[in-house]
This record gives C-alpha cells, sequence and structure tokens, in this order.
C-alpha cells in the first residue's frame, strides 16, 4: 500500500529515512527550514553538509513550506534535533487539517521538563488529529542505510497498529523492523546512549583501549536501565536494538557525532569549540544535563552521566573525573 | 596478604593474568606442558607465539612439572583450554596433598557433555582440597592487560568469600574486579559469546557493516541469555561484564581469535585451513557444537548458533546461511 510520508527535517538521518520509504515505492516530501538546502537537494539531489558521498534517487524533493509538505501525508515522520520539536509540533498542529500517524526517529529529553518526545508530541498535536505516536530507534548509521548494508531497528509504540504501519511502510531487504510496545524503554534508550557514546569517546581521547571501552559501555547500559525502569521501561527493552544494540554502534564507531565529540573532549578540547567546529547537533551534549538532573530528581545512582556533566557543565578536569570514574572500588557488580 | 598461586596455562590468557598476580607481589609458577615454552619464559621472559611484543617481569617462571607448580598453591588458577580441563584437573588432583581455591579463566563447554568448566572442576578435584570455585570472565584483551590498560572483569562463585579472595588478589589500579554470584550466568556467557564473535566476524568478511554487526550481537544476546535461564543463569547476568561487556570486546575487535577466525569463514576460507594456519584453540568452534546441542535438547530458538553451526559442521554455503539469517522476517522484538 502506497502513502504519503512527510519528512520532517534533512539531517543526515531525515534523508536516509526519506530514501528507504521513497525507495519502498511511497510518495516522500522532505521539510526543511533551509531554503538552500532544499535546493540542492530538489535540483542537485544531494545533502553535501550532512551525508557528503551521497545522491538521492530522482523523485526525493525537499521544501521548506510545512503546509504543502503535510497536505494529504498518511504519515508525517520527525527527524529534527530534541529542541526543535515542540516548535514544529505546534507549528503541524496548527496547520493539520486532517488526521495522520506520527513517527519520530529524534533522540534526546527536552531541557528543564526532562520529557520524551513521544511526549511533547502528545502534548502539542490534537488527539483527534493523531491514530498513534511511534518512536522509531535502533542502531543504525545514516551513512550504512543509504549505502543499504543490512539494518535492524525497533519501532515502539502503545498502539502496535501504528508500530505495524510504521514497520510495514519501512521493511524491504536491507532495513529490517521490529515492532515493540513499549516506546518508554525505546525513547529512554535512544536519549541516554549519547551520553554513554560521549563517554565512549572520551576514553578513548585519553588513551584507554577497548577493554575500558567495553567495561564503560556495560556500566552505562546499566545506568541507563536504572534511570528507565524508574519512569516505567520494561528492563527488557534495554537488552533490545535501541537499548544494547545502539549503544554498541555509537560507542564502537568513529562514524557516531557523540563519540567524535567524547573524543576531542577527551582530547582536552573545549566544548564549545568542538560544537562550533562539528557545525550539527550533538544530542548527548543536552541530554546529559536532562539526565543528571532526572537522577538528582529520582536518587538515581548515574556515575557516568555524572562524570561527563561535570565536565561539560561545570567545567572539571576531564582526565581527573575519568580516572576517578573508571577505578571507582572494586565490588559486586 | 602474599599468596603462592599456580597458573596453569601460559597462552595469552594466562601469561597476562599471571603478571597481574605477579605485580601484585604474588607469588607466581605458571604451568605449561610444553618444554621449549617453559625455558623461553624462564630465561627469555617472553611468550614469542602468544605475545609477540610483552616481556614478563623478572621472577615470572614457568615449568612444565605440574607437582612442582601446585606445591604449596593457596591458589590454582586454571587458564587452559575447554578440551584440556578435565584430564589437568584430574591430574591435580592426584597431586594435590591440601586445600585450595579453583579459579579458572577458561571460556567453553565440555563437548558431549555439554558441561561448564566449574562443573568439570568439582567433579574432578575432591571436595575436601578446594575452598571454593570461581569463574574469572569479562571484556579483556590480553594484549591490553599486559599494557596495563584499564580492564573490568567479573569474579563469580556460588562461594562469596572464594569470589572475594579472587577480587583481593587480582585487583589493582588497571585490573577492576566485581564478584558475581551466579557463576552457571557468567560461564554460560563466557562461553557462547565466543559463538557470536564468531558470527560478527563471518559478516565482516561478508562485507556487512556497524549497523549489522550491532543488530547481530544485540540478537546473540538474546538467544545466550534464552539458553542461560533455561540452564539456571541469572537475566541480569547477560547484562553485565560477562555478559555484553564480553561480547562488545569480542564482536568488535579484531584482536579477537574467535572474530578473526569468523571473518575468514566468511571470505569463504575452509574452517581446517583457518585453524591450522591460527595455530591457537578457537573455543567458539568446538563451543558452536555443544550450544546447537542443547538448543536442540531444550528446544531453545538459537538461530544465530544454528546458522553458524551448519556452516562449520555441515559445510552449508556461508553466503546463503547468513543472509537467510540476516533477513528473516520482521516481527516484534
Amino acid at each position: 500500500m502506497n502513502k504519503t510520508i512527510a519528512v520532517l527535517g534533512a539531517g543526515s538521518w531525515g534523508s536516509a529515512l526519506a530514501t528507504v520509504l521513497f525507495e519502498n515505492g511511497h510518495d516522500v516530501r522532505l521539510w526543511t527550514r533551509d531554503p538552500h538546502q532544499a535546493e540542492e537537494i530538489t535540483r542537485n539531489h544531494t545533502n553535501k553538509h550532512y551525508l557528503p558521498e551521497f545522491t538521492f534517487p530522482e523523485g526525493v524533493t525537499a521544501s521548506i513550506d510545512l503546509k504543502e509538505v503535510i497536505a494529504d501525508a498518511d504519515i508525517i515522520l520527525f527527524v529534527i534535533p530534541t529542541k526543535g520539536i515542540r516548535q514544529t509540533a505546534e507549528q503541524v498542529n496548527a496547520l493539520l487539517d486532517h488526521k495522520v500517524t506520527v513517527v519520530h526517529a529524534s533522540k534526546g529529553l527536552e531541557a528543564d521538563t526532562h520529557k520524551r518526545i513521544s511526549t511533547i508530541l502528545e502534548e502539542e498535536i490534537e488527539p483527534d488529529r493523531m491514530t498513534g505516536i511511534v518512536a522509531l530507534s535502533g542502531p543504525s548509521h545514516a551513512e550504512e542505510v543509504v549505502a543499504k548494508d543490512l539494518t535492524t531497528i525497533t519501532a515502539a509504540s502503545e498502539n502496535i497498529e501504528a508500530a505495524r504501519l510504521t514497520q510495514n511502510i519501512f521493511l524491504n531487504d536491507y532495513f529490517r523492523v521490529y515492532t515493540n510496545e513499549d516506546i518508554i524503554g525505546v525513547e529512554i534508550g535512544a536519549a541516554l546512549k549519547n551520553i554513554i557514546a560521549l563517554g565512549a569517546g572520551v576514553i578513548a581521547g585519553l588513551g584507554f583501549g577497548d577493554n575500558a571501552k567495553a567495561g564503560l559501555v556495560t556500566r552505562g547500559l546499566a545506568e541507563i536501565s536504572r534511570l528507565g525502569i524508574e519512569l516505567g521501561a520494561d528492563p527488557l527493552t534495554f537488552m533490545g536494538l535501541s537499548g544494547v544494540g545502539d549503544l554498541i554502534v555509537t560507542c564502537t564507531s568513529p562514524h557516531s557525532r557523540n563519540w567524535r565529540a567524547g573524543y576531542q573532549i577527551g582530547k582536552g578540547k573545549k566544548v564549545e569549540t568542538i560544537l562550533d567546529e562539528m557545525g550539527m547537533v550533538v544530542e548527548g551534549i543536552s541530554t546529559t544535563k536532562a539526565a543528571y538532573e532526572l537522577a538528582q530528581e529520582f536518587n538515581i545512582e548515574m556515575p557516568i552521566t555524572e562524570a561527563i556533566y561535570n565536565v561539560v557543565y561545570n567545567d572539571s578536569d576531564v582526565k581527573y573525573v575519568i580516572l576517578n570514574l573508571m577505578q571507582r572500588e572494586g565490588k559486586s557488580e
């Protein structure tokens, strides 16, 4: 069944997902705020800043006109940074004149409110205009998806029909989608793994090896699970694609923006300088603050999050903080 | 407290563990069957076949005389391949005239009986000569341990005092030991991760990327957990250092022998040729058979183990089997 799909956000991940959907035979329209980027995608079929090597299949177009992009859409897919979700959802709600399924592939928690993406969407879009909200998450470098490398990913929703619809529109030979009903666990895993990716980058930057990285990621999984369970997630979700799977891909590959930012922090560079030079959103930086505040609020032990928080927000000495973290007294697991 | 420790097995891991213990101030004696290797270690302080770049600290010696090596030992540490455990334990039992704590760092299941290492040790060594049996496992390339890179690892035993003793003798600034009471889970994780490492190598050899690897490792963790839970393990153990942690380090680093063997299988090389050329034991090959038979016996779904089994033991076409495995119909997680 051919669907009309509005993809909001033309970063690397939005571009990759739009391409999968287009190749599966759907009618796909990308939305971006940047007129130059919209023209580049529509005219030249490229998106050099985000995917330098990639060429879109002809037929994928982009526009800055949100109204036009979401008109007649069966599905609206949000793939924008966390900090832009609320405002864009508000705009969508004002323009929307029919019912849609809302899917998002963003990975973060809202600053100050600490809310998950699906909660923001639920608050901003009228319930009678949505058939369900789905979170799409899992181990997936955009670069590999556009190269048609095999990728497995989770579509999570409290509304299993909406999750199945998402599975159906994306599923093909190289993009394997599993449904899951625990959207809390999937969104928490998606957001918090970026903190651990920062941490994995930091320890690599400081010169630690693979053993230390594996130890850190394992302890990271434990602290993500502790907070997630407190917030209502199913513990098993953290053993799945959006938990362990995404941690592995984000923490063991220099493709990851968060890992790269962490690596440079480990090398002693200032966070502001790193972000300026990358020119892309590094979600882990703001998620660290949200998760740190949640850990304080719920009194959850999150030593890695706390260490990264102190380095990024309190200007603590990275070497001292991380050595202290890594050598905490041996005790039971 | 200074201890006398017999380290049985002078492969890369035995050499690394002996070095940690020696540097912690213990009296350490290595045992090997190979007189040339014993002489190389004692005279030249090297072990070129297993750790080409490494020099032992002076004071670590090796001998082929088992009786001499275990005389006065407080602790006997087995670090030999799974297939040699029963015979060596039998010999130790015949020679042992005092009580010891038995620790092992081997990763496999016995062929035919499918027994865990600690079960074999329990069967072969008189209970009144042991104060406890401990399994030592976790993400730990020997090469990084001898380089004093930070490593975190689990010491598991039903006897928590024995686990704590193991923690105490190994613990230092760069070798962090956590105790755990679930020896079943730790030994199952240690053994079965090698199958998934073979699988991760195979898919890399076939040209799949990081997304596919993360998907495979995640599904591998799930099938290890399924079998482990059936055998009496605590599900949480698989989220720990000896589960996820060891999977990460073994599946994402070309340091791993099992990964390297898998990679060459993926490239189309015959298993016998690969093993001949490596000249080291690749535990995953025999563990695959044991785990496959256990899965059949308990009727547990283990698709990755089954795929690797078919490639290694039924000479099935690797590309066909793996493509089939990776593209199984999308469903719920």
